[in-house]
Parts: C-alpha cells; structure tokens; sequence
C-alpha cells in the first residue's frame, strides 16, 4: 500500500493496528495515484472531490465533529507523503477547518479563546504561504509588528485581539497578493490545500532532494487529512518528535525534542528553543513515560529504529505519525549490532536497515561538527572527506608542494588526464565545473581524495593566476578548506576531525561476508592503495591501471621518451612496409636505430613498473591481482603545449639541431591527436600498434611476481586486456601476453599460475561475449566506458552540460555514470554474462567500473550472477554490504509466494 | 567443391563433364585445406605426400606418361585456384616433370630437341622465379645476354644449345642464390612447386587484392596439377585466352588473344604482341572453330559469359581452364540483356550475373581510356569518377573559385566537417590521409564528387602554402586531375569522357525494381541532389541532412549569428533557473534581450531553410522525404580560429566596445568544444537544449510543405529526430515536432500529412527500440554512428590510424564503415527491427547509413526484413540491383530443400 498511500499514510494507519485508535487522531488518505492524474492535467482528476468528500464524511462520524461545524469543528492537517521518505522537502497546512465563525464555536468548546484565534492565525498565515505561494517573510513582518505593538517578546505572548486581528491581515495579504478570495468554506480550503501538497512534489527543493537521493520523479506524493489535536492549548499540551534511539550515535535511548504549549510546526522551525525528552518528564510526565513505552512497541513492531512526530493535548499523547529514522551511518551500525544482540532484529534484518550508500562516512575525515565556519561557496559534493590546504592551480605546483611536504589543494576549472598526478600530492580537489560524475570526481573517489565540484560561482583565471567568487579574490598559497561530503567551501581553519576505528562496523561487516555471494574487490594502482584495500575487506584487486603508475615526477619524462620512441619506430617500419614490394632487403638502419631507441627507453620504464608490481603483489600476499595492460590514448601523455615549449626553448637556445628535433617531436605529438579519443587509438588498439609496450608491461609484470614469490608470497596474477571489440585481438595479444610470461619464468626457471582476460567495454564485445570468451579465462565488465558507447555519452562532455536538463526534464533520474543503466547497460551486461559462459563455462566474471561501489547497481550484478565487483577501496565496505543486502533479498524473494 | 577444390579445379572437373575428356588435359587438385594446413604449421602437413602420389599415380595412368620417365616424361603444370577468382594474383609453374635425362626422352619422342629444351629453360626459369624466389630481372638479364650472343631477335630464335646453356644457367644461379640445390628428382620438384602455389596465399600483392576486393583471408588456394599440353612445339602450335563475348562492351561476339609457337605465360606476359581471335583463324582454322563451338557450349552450360585458358598442340584445341569472366559494368549490363533475349539466362539469372558494386562506374566521368599520362602519385579510389581543375587548399578558396566559374579540386591533408561547404564548390578532393570510409571519402560519395584519399606521398602544407610530393613542389592553382575509381593523380591534362546514356541499364533495373522486396530512397540535401536522385530510380528520400543547408558563403555567417544567440540564451536561462529559489519573478531583461536577439536572428535562418525544403519538394512530387533535424555538435558550426580572428581584428581597430564583444563570442565559442564531440552534445541532445532550434526547422519545413502543396504537389513529410537515447527524450520532442506543425498549419489553414520517427545510431536505442517505437511512425538506421558506438571507433580517427594494421594481422576483412559488421552492428540492427515491430506493428522500417550503398551489406537488410535502404543518389541503381539480386537469392534458399 505504500505506493499508493505514501509511507506517511501506510504508517499511520499501521499505528492504529498496534496502537489502538486512542492514541492515533483519525484521518484519510488521498492517494499517489490522484496526485500523478493532478499533475499530469493541472486540475482536480476525476473522481478526486468525490474520494475527498468520502474520507471527510467518515472521519466526521468517527471524531463526532464535522468540518466548519460552527458550534464544535472539527479542524484538519493536511500533510504530504511520498512512498519514500523525503523529510522537510514538501508542504503541510495545519489548523484546516476554521472559519469567522467557527473560531467562536472552538472558543466556547475548549473554554480557550486565545488558543481559538491563535489557530486560526496559524491557518491563515499557513494557507497563506503555502497553499497561496506567498513569502512567509511577509507574515513573519506583520508578526513581528503586532508583537511590537503589544510589547510581548514572542509569539506565544500575543493575546486573542491581537491573534484575531492578525488572522485578518493574513487573509488581506493572501487575497491581495493572489488575486483570488480565500473561501470561507472550509471544504473548498481543503480541496485547495490538497492541491498544494499535490503540486509541492515539483516545488525546485523536491526535485533537486529527489534527484541527490536517486528517487524516482514519477512517484507522486498522496496526501493524508488528519484531525488535528492541539498541543498549544496551554502548558499541560505540546508538540515534539522523538527518536526510538539516540539519531547520532544510535545508542540505546530514546532522544528528541519538545515544545510545551506549541504546535509541530514550532518544533521543526527552530523558532523557539526545544526541550529535550528529560525536560518533558518535567512538563508532561505522564505523557512522557507512555512516549518512552510506546518508542518501543513501534521499534518493535517495525523492526527499526523509529522516528515519531507526537502532541500532548491537556496531557494526553497522541502519535500523529511515525517513520524509519533516517540516520547517519555510526548510528545505523550501531543500531544494527545493537538489534541483534537485544534479539529485535536477525542479522540478516538488521543488515537491511543499513543504508549501504552512506557507510563511507565513517572512514574519512570531516569537518568537526561542533565548529562554527563562513561558507565560502558551494558545489557538489563529489568525493567524501574533507580536506584542508594551500590553494595550488596546477597538477605540477600539487606535486612540487607534496614532495616539499605541504598540504594543498588542487583547484582547478576541470580536470583532465594530465591533472591527475597532481591528485596523488593533493589533500582535496575543487573544481568549478563538473558534478559528481565528472572526471574530477571519479578519480578523486578512486583515490580517495575529498572533491568538491561544481562550484560554479568560482572563476579559475589560470593565466591570470587567481580566483574570483564575485568581489572577491584569492590567490594560490592562500589556505582552503572543502568538505566533499557536503560540497562546502570555507576559508576558515575548520578542525578536521579523523574518523574513528568503529568498534560495530568490523562485526557488521563480518555479518555480510557470511550473506554475501558476490566477491568485493578493489581498484588499486599503488602498494598503499592495496594496502588501504585490504584492511577494508578486498579479497583481491580487480583493476589495476598501469597508466596511473605513469605519473609522478620522476616519471613523466621518461613515459614521455618512450612513447615518442614507439610512434617513431612504428612510422618508420609503416614507412618501409608500404614500400616493402618496391623494396628488396629487409628494415634499414633507420628502422634498427629507432628500435633500438624504443627499446632502451622501454627498459627503463620496465624497471619502473617493475618495482610498482612488486608493491602490488607484496600488498595482495595471496589475493588476486588484475593488471590492466595501457588503456588511454597514448596522446594523453604527450601534451601538444609540452611539446610547443620544448620547440620555443630551442630556437631560444639558437642550436640548429635542437630545433630540427623539437621539431620532429612535435610533429609526431600533433599526429597522434584525435578528434574523439575516447573511441580511437586506445586499449589493445595499442597493443596491437605497438606489441613491445604491452610485451615490456608483461614482463615487468611477470618478473615482480617473480620476485615476490622468491620472497615467500604466493601472488595470483591476472593480466587483462582493455578494450576488446574483436576475438582476432584477443587472440593474438593474448599470444602475446603467453609467449611474453614464458619467456620471463623460463628466464628465471620459475613457474607462476597466471590467468589472461579482457575488459568488456564496447557493445559489439557483449554481443560476441560467447567467441571472445573462448580465448578469455576472465571478463571484467568496465561499465564506465560501456556506459559511454553504449549510451553514446561522453562523460567528459556531457556531465555539466545536459545530464542535469536531462534530469530536470524527467529524462533520467540520475547520471548513468552513477548509476547503472539498466535497461540499456545493464541489458548489455546480461547479455555478455550469458553468452560469455555459454561460450566458456569456467568464465570468471567480474566488473570494475564505478558502478561497482554503487549499491543499487551491485544488486543488479548481484542478480545477474556476477562474480564479483570491483570498486575503490574507499566502498569497499559498501559494497560488502550492498552485496549481502542483495543476496538476503533475493533469497526472500525466492522464496516467497508469488 | 568450390570451397575444397579452388574455382578452377571445380571448374576444370566441371568441363570434362561438358565437353568431354579429350579436350581438357587431365589433372588433380590438392585442396585448401592442406593449404591452410600448410600455411599454419609452415610445413608439409600429414597426408599431404600421400594425396600428391595417390593423385600423380592416376593421373600417369590417365596419360600412359611417367613423371621423370627418361623416355618418355609427364610434363605438368602446377597452377594456383581460390574458391574465389584472383586472377593473376599468385603463382603458376609450368612445364614441371624434366630432368636433365627427362629432356631428352622429350626431345626423342617429339622429334622436336628445341621445343625439349625451350620447355626446359622455361621450367627452370620459372622453378627460380616462383617456387625460389629469384626476381625475375636475374633471368631477363641471362636471356638477354644469350639472345645477344646468338644474334637473335627474341626468345623464339634462340636455338637449343643456347636453350640448354641457359638451363644449365638458370639452375645454377637457382642453387647459389637460394643456398640450396634444385631437386633433380621431379617429385620433389612437383613438392616444392604445390608448397610455392599454398605460400603465394600470403603474397602482399595477393593480401591486398583480397583486402580491395573483401575476399576473406582464411579460405586458402588449392593446388591444380594438370598435365601439361604444349603451345611451343612449332607453327601448328599456340596459346590463348578468349572470352564468350567482347569482354569489354559485352557485345555477342567471342573476342581474345592468341599467339602462335607460344606458352600460355607468352600470352599473359605481355612479352610479346598476340594476335586476335580473327587472325587465330588464319593459323589454326580448324582449332578456331572449334573455340567458337566450345565457347558457346560453355557459356550455355555455365550460364554466364566465359573467359577461358586454351592451348593448340599440333592443331588440336585443349581447354585448360574456363571461369565466369570479368567484365567491367557496361560490358555486364549488356549481356544480361543479351542473355535474356537470346533465351539463355531468366531475368532474375540475368539479374544475379551483374555485380552491383560496379554499377556506379556507368554514371560517372573517367579518364579516356586511350589517354596516356604520367601518373604523379596514388592513393586510395574513394569515391568513384574524374575530375580536373586548379589546385585549392581551402573551403573558402574552393567556394570562391565555384562562385568565379572556375574548376577546382580541393585538396587537404583531411577534411573536417568545415571542408564541406568546398565539397559542393569543387570538381573533386584529394586528401593525403584517409582512406575509403575517411570523412572525405564519406562526403564526397554522398555528394557525387571524385576524391582521391589516402595519398601519402603528398605533405600538404597549408600555413607554407604548398604541396611537396618528393623533391616536387606544387602550388595552389596548378592544374591537376584525379581519377577517384583508381585512385590516381596527375598533372597532365588527360581528356575526360561523360557517361553516354546506356541504353540497356534503364532495362535491367526494371527488372530488378519487379524482383526486390526493398525500397530505395536517396540521401540528398539539396534539389537538384533530389531530382538526380530521382532520374536513378530513387522512391523517396531517406535522408536529408539539414545541416548541410547551412553551408554556402552566404549562411555561414548567418548560421554563426544563430548559434551564437541560442547558446548566449541558454546561458542566461540556465544562471536564472538556477538562481530562481533565491529570487522572486520571473526571466530578467537580460534574458528577455537574449530570447529576443535570438528569436531573429532564428527568423532569419528559417527563411533561407524553408527555401531549400520547398525546392526538395518539388523535386520529389509526391514521394516520401525524411528529414533529420539538427545533428552535429553546435561548435562545429563555430571554429575557435574564426573567433580568435574576430577578436585581433576588434583589437586592432582599437574599440574597446568590439573588443569585449570579441572577447564575450570567443569565450563562449570555446565554451562549447569538447573532448568527444562524436558521443557529445549532439543530435536531439540540442533540440531539448535548444528547442527553439527544432521549432524553427519543423516550421520552415511544414511552411515549405504547404507552399509547394498550395502549387499541386503532395508532399509526405517525414520529421527524423537524430541520436534517440531515452524514450524521454523522443516523447518530448515528438511533442514539439507535433505542437509546432500543427500551429503552422492551423496558420496556413492547411492539412498536410506528417510522420515523425527517429535515426537510431545508439545501441541502447537499439536495445529499448520497443519502447521508442511506441512514439516513433518509423525507425531509420543510422549505421554510420551506429558502427562507431557499437564498436568503439571514430571514424575520424582509426581509419588510416589502425584499420589497415587490423586487415594485415586479419582481425578484420574489411573496414566496418564499408560493409556492415555483421556480427555486432548487424546483429543490433536486427534485435532492434524486431523490438520496434514489437513496440509498434505499423512501425517503418529504413536505413540510411553509407551501408544502405553497399551490395553486401543490403543483402543483410534484405534479410531481416527492413521496409527501405537509402544511399547517395549515385548508389540508388547499385542498390537497385542488390535489393533484386537479395531478394532472389532468398527465395531460392527457401525454395530449395534443406
């Protein structure tokens, strides 16, 4: 029922099961389905005054009041709620019910004429802002000028003359500023605030809660009409909310917030200090202590860890509704841990009440939530943690302050292949454009580098050498301050606060090693990444990109030679191959000079990359390790700008030779560059092009294991081969990759199991998965670059530029680099998997794009049989999680009855 | 057989069955299979020794000769033969079978020691050349020197000493080259001599004939031995080669070449000047009849023209091979009508003997055939036809010289989407880079223009203002030809011949317009491409790529204007929208300024668009024509380089009010490149960015519609939305595409018929094409894009980059954007087709990529059933033909038993 009822309706109506009808004030729910026919149409669907006229006849014979009665009222909220739950974000309008005359009816009821027209004015002003549109600045203007008038000091102090006069001046303002009467039947108030909760599912805060929260648009929020009780008819009354548990920590005891003698609404404004749960066993000790047994019974009942919004009416309680609390990850652990041992929850129940997506948080640094800070700018919170540093513009000043032992921040307008080294050295990436699914933020997750992105009211001069946020300035070398959490940056020295070894997370973790099927792996490059990893759970390394051990800046130079050797040599044989039949004899001296060049160069980048391995396979001990061969463009690592430099200094330098040379280097770099890298000379493109580097990556890759196995570890190598679109590539890498292994433990007599598989990132490789899986002994699904062929979006292009127009156009619910695509990747995926065993059914499959730490998306590879994914080591625990979370409900939905 | 036994031993076997076996020199074949064996592990494979002896054992009994026999020796010839003709492609050894004993018994038995010792001379020669691989010229000089020394005039006159020193000779020179002795033993001869015919496979000549002519690499050759008839015994002797009919025009009259006291090699060599059919008459009357009767019985039996390999031995006819022959498109027209007058062949046999591919040649200029001319470099034929003019190498230049009168050729390094505008301007392109499915050749083709791509001898300089090619230097305004169908450039003023009116091609397509199953539309943007398209036959067109109407001098600028405004709009929008929640009213001035700017500067482009749609129009009367909105990327319309140039002129003159107008542009300009424009903001993505953009064109176009309606045409409108990802996306803009028409109608007052559907180029909308089609009236293919996503490859870059690299390591048979890849985009062509009936059984079913030009790949189309293809108007008689050739094809296989 939720779908139809909203969680808000669902619930309350469950209340009343467990709780009697006693506790719980009667009421109706107008459904999702009235509201989606409201909005598609833009006027009250069919049928909907009817239901409305249904509801409101029952809930009068069952509170024994009638709505507008002007003898006795009865008076009506009216509150959104959606299927799933969006606190704060959509309207409610309280107090429904009142007219000039009724007012006087509920005076002379309740004995409390004050208490009457302070409704009243509350209705007013509510159906005012919200059902009418109208800013609440401009009641809270003539609120503050009665309040002056009659010399009291807040809103409770106003009396009944000022209360009646203001809820005149409401209704003038709401009539005048709207154009339209407010009507004096309360019937047609309450078809009008209907309306409004309807159409608050598309207020701009709504949309944009939903589209963070990955909620679907089409949903709809139904609307629940419930009779009001009143917890400002005087001391013995109130309104609070209160938590089953502690919200923060999630420790056994119940927390919360009261307000005696107010309404909801003045608890959840903060316009007045609250209490806490102690100070109402002052005020309302009796209503207190039922609160405290009846937090109970629902967490009981529901099964987790509730959140409840309560009004003491002249000390009597009443539940006005109840929900799963929302908490931040330490206290949903807890919970969990907490639940199990009090015998409320199973393990396997008490893993579903985590929220997989947000486990993160307990392993980074955040700013210390006690500190008072001036934001400076917001983006998009695009990498969690947060970070402190001197402000630096370029990958190289990032690397130079690292090594002189400083903290920075890289900030950038957007990143870029050639920026990434500078991740490494920084504390925190900014950038202004982007959003979370831009480069910037996908490497700095990967690295587990705090990033914010998208703070678009940045201006990053990189000429000029400074920033600008409107008036004002900064300059590199200034200190910074960014919470990627939260997409927040300050200028002010927030403390950092470090995450503490949660003592309840390992033993939950424990719980979802035992449920889960699916493998969790890590995506590491580095032997501290692999290190990181391990301690978070990976049972192995599912990527390992060997262009990341590319940067550093010891090592840029020498990638750079070796790539320039390579293309040097491949043109020259090019060259000499196409005049091959004019030709007799085999290559000439250019040719052997060329590779001979090539080959010095490879050796040097060889013992690099050596050593990088050997971190890797010490790090992984017996764990598989999948080493991806060279993937990106070789172009990306020979920037044209470089190369243009190069020239300048030599025909500075005057040295005739020099220029010549530049001249040739730079010729060759602008050859190399593409129109559409992303779907050009790249992956085993290159493998093929240029056989020696793929051959020196091997055998750096072979000896280390080597290596570490002399030294008493046992490492699982797996070599995979980017970018396969056709089984004649694989076959004939793959031949290499053997002939290369071999070759190396003959060398060294040495004898290594090693397996050799591919990455499936193109369309055309999931459709021939069956004859590309006969040469594989494992696929990896990289859903990055499947997403963007399959889709035909390049993410590097698009993120800022429509996915969000996208978005708010209804098109997707959110980025397909966030989540998974599934009816279009997703289908690719199945496909592949499927024809991928039929081809070899002792296939491993895997998948290692950014998918892989998403817990929505783990579920569907959890579905389609995966066996395993692949995320940074950072979600290595979520996706622990979401692994077992997927394989418990897949488990319940075998078995249950359909 | 024929994929076993080769073309010619299927053949050969076959022409004993007809004419019986006196006439044909018996022979076995070694088969492809122990060739591909043999290729694999490069030696003899098992069984291989076994089947040569079993073969040679009956052929000696066949012939009462003995290979070796001192007395009275088997001589036989060893010949090459594909399941596929590659005529001349590989190897042949004659004559195989004497030995220094052998010779004699020759010489004894046919009385006749010179033609003993010529045939000698002639095995050893070709025993070095062929099986040893000598170059032929170490020969050429020994027999120069020979012929010199006996003071003879050719090879004819040499005597038999002289014949039997230059044996002598050629084994020796064999032996020290080779490092290994010559067999005496004729067995091992014949060995060597089969391993020599299997390796000739992989001649690059033989690799690249196959690569031009998409033969695949792994059938393999077989091996013909033949025992040998003799050309070379004396006046009553000869060689030949003839065909059924003129093999040049197809006229019903046998034709060929003969030379008297010859081998068949003297025929073929060119060596020495042959006789015609007519003069064979005078030397061999009663031979010659004989050949006329044969032709004709063989032509009868095999159903198609001949082309056949005979010998006379002492007056008697023997046929040595016979196989369809080739012909070029004229010569194939004409006797598919002959044939079917003359009773011999049904139309649709007819229509099956004709190769489609060629069928474009009959429209296009070439150069004169009787022309002799220097040919200064080659590249790739890329899109077929002749052209000559005065070099150009700008868009700009051509455009000017177009406007001038003048011919000019456009030459480039490669050509990018701004090139186009000079595609229409010049006779011709020529680029130094590319290749067949390059972006030149691509656009060239569709316009009808002769290019010449990929010849990369030349270094085009475009800042330096010349061309280098070797030490020679050309300039802009040389003159210069091209001939696209060869891929050959000169500087000589070769004459060029139209096209005549081919008077049996309308016929023939008649036929095949009554055979097919498959429409065929034209791609054509403007009309006079329309009514071009419709002289061919086409039925509609399938595609009209607006965009293309923007080119012309005086567009581009107003196109500029546009973009600029739309995206300067955008902007302002966007900030506001996203400024909204903070601030109260709506749309500034700013953005009411921008709209306004914007909305002109769009009434402006309208009128210029609605111009080309009526002429479209009108060529078309009342067939369907499908027209895609707006594709490319916005900035390819806006080159950084002209905004740069914008600002130094604002800077140069000084007003500072120009200058930040300048500034503001280039900024904005630079705002919009990306990474991957390929997989960007493009296609239907502008329309929900820009929707104004696609109301423009959908009014111009209905406007247009109802304008040439109002003067008696009946247009049928089809709107194409391009790159369809999300169903969201073709809903909302099916929306506008339906809100806008029917405004514009209800202006006009008018009803006009409209259609709107989508390209599907993604392969998600491949995968989801059910739920597209359920808003789509039909779907067309868009394979170009489709194969570039689905496998991951820009068609700008890999085409010269790797493609070629793949079909030399045999990944690949052919590039995949000249014939539809099969197995990946045509498998998501056919998944989608059925989807989209699924999603909407009335759905229309088109494709409108290169492949929709492409024989093969139209047979694909056929086949699963698509309603239409649609290529360049020069393609429409091409896929005439295929569309009949597929269709009668399937009915047979699903008439024939299984």
């Amino acid at each position: 029922m939720r779908e139809l009822l909203g969680g808000k309706g669902a619930n309350v109506a469950e209340m009343i099961r467990v709780l009697g009808a006693d506790r719980v004030p009667p009421g109706f729910t107008i459904t999702t389905e009235a509201c989606l026919a409201f909005l598609r149409d833009r006027e009250s669907p069919h049928g909907l005054e009817e239901q409305i006229d249904a509801g409101l006849r029952a809930l009068e014979e069952r509170s024994s009041r009638r709505l507008g009665d002007p003898g006795d009222p009865l008076l009506v909220s009216v509150r959104s709620g959606a299927p799933v739950s969006m606190p704060g974000m959509m309207d409610t309008v309280l107090n429904l019910g009142l007219s000039d005359e009724a007012v006087e009816g509920l005076a002379a009821r309740t004995g409390n004429e004050r208490f009457a027209w302070d409704s009243y004015r509350r209705f007013t002003q509510m159906f005012g802002n919200v059902v009418r549109g109208i800013a609440g600045a401009r009641f809270e203007e003539l609120l503050a000028a009665a309040r002056e008038a009659q010399g009291a000091n807040s809103d409770a102090e106003l009396d009944a003359e000022t209360l009646r006069r203001l809820s005149r001046q409401f209704i003038e303002l709401a009539e005048a500023d709207s154009g339209r009467p407010v009507p004096r039947d309360p019937l047609e108030q309450l078809r009008e605030a209907i309306h409004a909760v309807f159409a608050s599912w598309e207020a701009p805060r709504a949309i944009e809660y939903r589209r963070l929260s990955a909620i679907p648009e089409d949903l709809g929020t139904a609307a629940n009409v419930q009779a009001m009780v009143f917890g400002n008819t005087g001391p013995r009354s109130g309104s609070g909310v209160a938590f089953s548990r502690d919200e923060l920590t999630g420790a056994p005891r119940p927390s919360g917030d009261f307000l005696a003698n107010a309404q909801g609404e003045d608890v959840v404004s903060g316009t007045r200090t609250t209490d806490d749960l102690d100070g109402m066993a002052d005020t309302a000790p009796s209503a207190h202590e039922e609160l405290l047994g009846v937090l109970g019974t629902l967490e009981r009942h529901f099964g987790d860890m509730q959140d409840v919004e309560f009004t003491v009416e002249d000390g009597r309680l009443y539940l006005l509704q109840t929900r799963a609390a929302k908490r931040p990850a330490q206290a949903a652990v807890r919970f969990a841990l907490d639940a199990v041992a009090e015998g409320l929850l199973s393990e396997e129940d008490a893993l579903l009440t985590i929220d997989a997506d947000r486990l993160e948080t307990l392993l980074l640094p955040t700013f210390d939530p006690e500190a008072e800070f001036e934001v400076l700018v917001r983006g998009v919170g695009a990498s969690p943690g947060a970070a402190k540093g001197k402000i630096v513009l370029s990958a190289a000043e990032a690397i130079a302050g690292g090594e002189a032992g400083e903290d920075v921040i890289l900030v950038r307008p957007f990143t870029e292949a050639d920026d990434v080294a500078g991740f490494h050295a920084a504390k925190g990436i900014l950038t202004a454009e982007g959003g979370r699914a831009s480069h910037a933020a996908l490497v700095a997750r990967g690295m587990g580098r705090p990033c914010v992105a998208g703070a678009t009211d940045l201006r990053v001069d990189l000429e000029g050498q400074r920033i600008d946020i409107g008036e004002r300035t900064l300059l590199p070398g200034e200190q910074i301050a960014i919470d990627g959490s939260a997409g927040i940056v300050t200028l002010d020295d927030v403390p950092l606060v470090e995450p503490e070894a949660n003592e309840y997370l390992e033993e939950v973790l424990g719980w979802a090693d035992r449920s889960r099927k699916l493998g969790v792996r890590a995506n590491a490059d580095t032997g501290a990444d692999a290190e990181r990893a391990v301690q978070l759970g990976a049972e192995g390394i599912g990527l390992c990109r060997t262009e990341h051990m590319f940067f550093g800046a010891d090592r840029e130079e020498s990638v750079k030679e070796v790539f320039i050797a390579a293309e040097r040599w491949r043109r020259i044989v090019a060259l000499e191959r196409y005049a091959s039949e004019r030709l007799e004899g085999a290559g000439s001296e250019a040719a052997a000079l060329a590779r001979g060049e090539f080959q010095a160069q490879l050796a040097k980048l060889e013992e690099l990359q050596r050593g990088d391995f050997e971190d890797l396979f010490r790090a992984m001990g017996s764990r598989p390790v999948t080493i991806r061969l060279l993937d990106p463009p070789l172009h990306e690592f020979l920037p044209v700008r470089h190369f243009e430099l190069e020239l300048a200094d030599a025909e500075a330098s005057g040295d005739v030779d020099a220029v010549n040379t530049a001249q040739e280097r730079l010729e060759l770099v602008r050859g190399l560059a593409e129109t559409n890298p992303m779907i050009g000379t790249r992956g085993s493109r290159l493998g093929i092009l240029y056989p020696q580097l793929y051959e020196m990556q091997v055998t750096a890759i072979m000896r280390a294991a080597v290596t570490v196995r002399a030294k008493g570890n046992d490492p699982e190598v797996e070599v995979m081969l980017p970018l396969i679109a056709y089984e004649g590539e694989l076959s004939e890498l793959r031949e290499l990759v053997v002939t290369t292994a071999e070759r190396v433990l003959g060398e060294r007599n040495s004898r290594i199991e090693y397996a050799v598989g591919t990455m499936i990132e193109l369309p055309r490789s999931c459709l021939i998965a069956d004859r590309i899986s006969a040469h594989a002994d494992f696929l990896s699904f990289g859903t990055n670059d499947l997403t963007q062929t399959a889709i035909g979006l390049s993410r590097d292009d698009v993120e800022g530029r429509f996915i969000d127009v996208y978005i708010d156009h209804e098109i997707l619910d959110r980025s397909p680099f966030e989540g998974l695509d599934e009816p279009g990747v997703g289908e690719l995926v199945s496909l592949a998997a499927e024809r991928g065993r039929r081809g070899n059914p002792n296939l491993h499959l895997g998948i290692c794009g950014e998918h892989g730490g998403d817990p929505k998306s783990i579920a569907f590879f959890a579905r389609i049989g995966l066996d395993y994914v692949s995320c940074s080591p950072i979600r290595v625990p979520v996706a622990r999680l979401a692994a077992a979370q997927a394989a418990i409900l897949a488990a319940r939905t075998d078995r249950s009855p359909q």
